[in-house]
């Protein structure tokens, strides 16, 4: 048989019980605020899923772990992903929010893949149960990426984090085995402790807990989703811009670095390359952004324009999308700044998208060889980070996601061209949907939104920030012809 | 000693006295059309150039060819580019048609580099040496002036071998094991038949020798300068935009392919990937634009759109840049491929500029076999190119190329950005010099120019032009210290 359609059957029913069963917690925000409509939707959504799953999970026969081949994987994964999006559309359709099915899936494949892209062109009218079910959604598929990138990917040979252990991982085998290990427990902690302590510092901050929570599930999930049309900037509150910027960018960090916190070692985050690199490229830009602005007289002061210029930057580098102005009206070295660092993304291992910053150093880095090379031609010249020596494989991986990545870009840049828009419109939709960022700029901006997309060019975007959160290769393959080839 | 200061002398020096001799043809142009203010200052240029150079070149000692290291090699043929535009530029300044330093550089830059890019506003008024001038420097650009150097000073062959690497296009697949000065004749003379191939068809379309010339300058060297504000669309007739536009495809060709004529086996041109590919870019991206403007309404019939389609294809890929139409008023769709095309541009050891498709089908093959390996992990799959297994070497040269590209790209735009210009306008002026195009869209589309950008940013636009004809590599490592340092 070409897949293990038992097994799939079993994961899929999971994801869908554990998607049903979140249900439940907007459910119950909506009983709090006496929005009983939307109760009953939400439990006439979250029931019958639950309920499939369960009977689904039940009937069908154990299956050995070591049975889950690399095809299989990449099927499980991506399919999940796909119907994860479509099972929590439902509560914003049943429920009118959002009545028309493309929008609903687009919104909530923005929420699942964090990336905080939206066709809602009033927010503040929503019932509060789905405001914070789409927010819900964000710190959801926050922790789903983590499992993702640090536990099911680099197993199917995928991933930024794989680059990072590539000195201990072997020969990668065919059969894989989904164990989420001790250290991937340890990294759910650190997710929840990063969402108590945003969310009692924003309540500290005068904000209500609604208010708070919702905004702590975009930020450490790096989503972007606010329940304010002015988003973060809604607040007028220099405290709240810091506390955000501060957990974007913590967010944005390899989280498996924190777990020197818990060994008593919590300076040897800073002799991580890629972390210093982040940090450097996060206050680098945060200059030069602070220092066009003054020059300009965009804001008052230097504290302003420094919060200001930091926020933006820890929000777009980190892909979170967050605003507190509308940076497109910045002058364009400014924005262009923006623009590359939205290619970048966040450290691999966080749960932010992009690029990430490990492959652009690693890219970086065989740009210098090649260089160097040109005038030495006979020198052996190994590309190391640190004191690892990174493979001749491993970088042939790294420059074919990044040529991968902007031949996507390219492509579904041509096919989003076909709309009625700006060429900045349509690539900055784009790579704001495959990185998983949220805002571009010009009509998608961070004071506009997607509503005006046709329905094939929302769900086209829908589709590049799943394939964007999966590093592209589990959704691209599912389209390819030498998948579904059965000789090989 | 760093550098073999004698060598380095001896070679600029010839390479002066090639340019200076060169401008006696635009001078006897001028005394044809009794043009003697501008005759005698192309005599004023010229003579002193030939004289220095004579003399340099003949009281410096002789060298044995093997002295020529590599680290000379590039410093000749980087040096020789940025001195021959600034000796080109002189009588532009001199006769007062473009008296701005930066302007001349820039416009001499882009002649001799074949990019095509104009600062003129005005060009049917310029007299009529100064226009053959600026067209002729296209054609000595296109095959390369030293390879030009090599080919009629037998004497600077030795040695030769490292200059035509650094100067000719395209990734080196295997060594070059004939005789350089024999392939540089062999190469000049297909370029000479060329030549007089293309006048005679124009003028039997109706032209006049002079338009003929230098519209035939512009296409064989893929240059892109015409002496009509209109361009090729001046003309008005179908004929000529069809030989233009089969004269560009033809010399967007590697030239090494046609060496097949001489062997009496043509057909072998046609089992060449490279050559497959890129006439199958041609005339798909013609389709697609002739379906999109035909649906669009935009020109009358079929023939016309077709023909309209084909040109504006052939100009852009092989990086020419004659227009016929205003294509800035395309739909988005249509700009976009031509946007991509730009990127990609001819095929190596053409005259055209760009990545060259050769690169552009290695990274596709790079990214396939990537997306395969995740299901195969252990399969052995050698990049091929027809029956040539490409070597793990090669490749990461191509894509150290690419991602260089890329790289100097982006921060060129962020450069370039600092002037008041919008994204696009920033983004394929960039592209269009450093991909030697000439035109790009919005400020600096078709119908615009290039006159508007700061001194600094003309300086910068031509230097890209340089380095984009050099295959960057060259111009980079002038500026790097690892090129500077003695110890290495």
């Amino acid at each position: 048989m070409l897949l293990n359609r038992k097994l799939i059957a079993k994961v899929l029913s999971a994801v869908a019980s554990v998607v049903g069963a979140a249900m439940l917690l907007p459910a119950a925000v909506s009983a709090v605020y006496k929005e009983w409509d939307v109760f009953r939707i939400f439990l006439l959504c979250s029931l019958p899923v639950i309920l499939v799953g369960q009977i689904v999970l039940r009937t069908t026969p154990s299956q050995k772990t070591e049975d889950l081949r690399m095809r299989d994987g990449f099927f499980i994964v991506g399919v999940s992903w796909l119907a994860m999006s479509l099972i929590g559309a439902l509560p914003f359709m049943f429920s009118g929010a959002i009545p028309n099915f493309a929008d609903a899936y687009f919104e909530t494949a923005s929420g699942f893949t964090t990336t905080g892209s939206t066709i809602l062109t009033e927010i503040e009218h929503l019932p509060r149960g789905i405001l914070f079910w789409r927010s819900f959604t964000h710190w959801l598929g926050g922790m789903g990426v983590l499992v993702l990138t640090i536990a099911i990917l680099p197993k199917l040979g995928i991933g930024g984090q794989k680059i990072m252990r590539a000195e201990t991982t072997g020969p990668t085998m065919d059969k894989i085995s989904f164990t989420v290990n001790e250290t991937a427990r340890t990294l759910y902690k650190i997710y929840l402790v990063f969402t108590l302590l945003e969310t009692a510092m924003l309540c500290l901050g005068g904000l209500s807990l609604y208010d708070a929570l919702l905004h702590t599930f975009g930020t450490v999930g790096t989503g972007g989703f606010s329940s304010y049309n002015a988003s973060v900037g809604a607040f007028h509150s220099g405290y709240v811009e810091w506390v955000i910027g501060f957990f974007m960018m913590a967010c944005g960090v390899n989280f498996s670095l924190y777990s020197n916190i818990y060994k008593k070692t919590p300076l040897k985050i800073f002799k991580d390359v890629e972390f210093r690199v982040y940090v450097g490229i996060i206050c680098g830009s945060t200059l030069f952004i602070t220092v066009m602005l003054l020059i300009h007289n965009y804001y008052n002061g230097i504290a302003d324009t420094l919060r200001t210029a930091f926020f933006q930057v820890s929000s777009i580098m980190t892909t979170t999308g967050y605003g507190t102005v509308d940076f497109d009206l910045w002058p364009l070295p400014c924005r262009f700044v923006l623009f590359v660092l939205m290619l970048v993304g966040g450290c691999a291992g966080s749960t932010g998208g992009g690029m990430k910053v490990i492959r652009a150093i690693l890219v970086y880095k065989l740009v210098r060889r090649g260089t160097f090379r040109k005038l030495h031609p006979r020198a052996v010249s190994p590309i190391k980070v640190g004191d690892t020596t990174i493979s001749a494989e491993t970088m042939s991986g790294v420059t074919g996601f990044v040529i991968l990545f902007l031949f996507t870009t390219l492509l579904s840049t041509l096919l989003i061209s076909l709309e009625n828009v700006s060429l900045t419109t349509a690539l900055s939709s784009v790579v704001a949907c495959l990185s998983n960022i949220g805002p571009g700029f010009e009509a998608v901006g961070p004071t506009q939104n997607f509503a005006f997309y046709s329905a094939p060019a929302k769900m086209l975007l829908s589709v590049l920030m799943i394939a964007g959160r999966l590093e592209l290769f589990t959704i691209i393959l599912l389209f390819t012809p030498v998948y579904w080839n059965r000789k090989k």
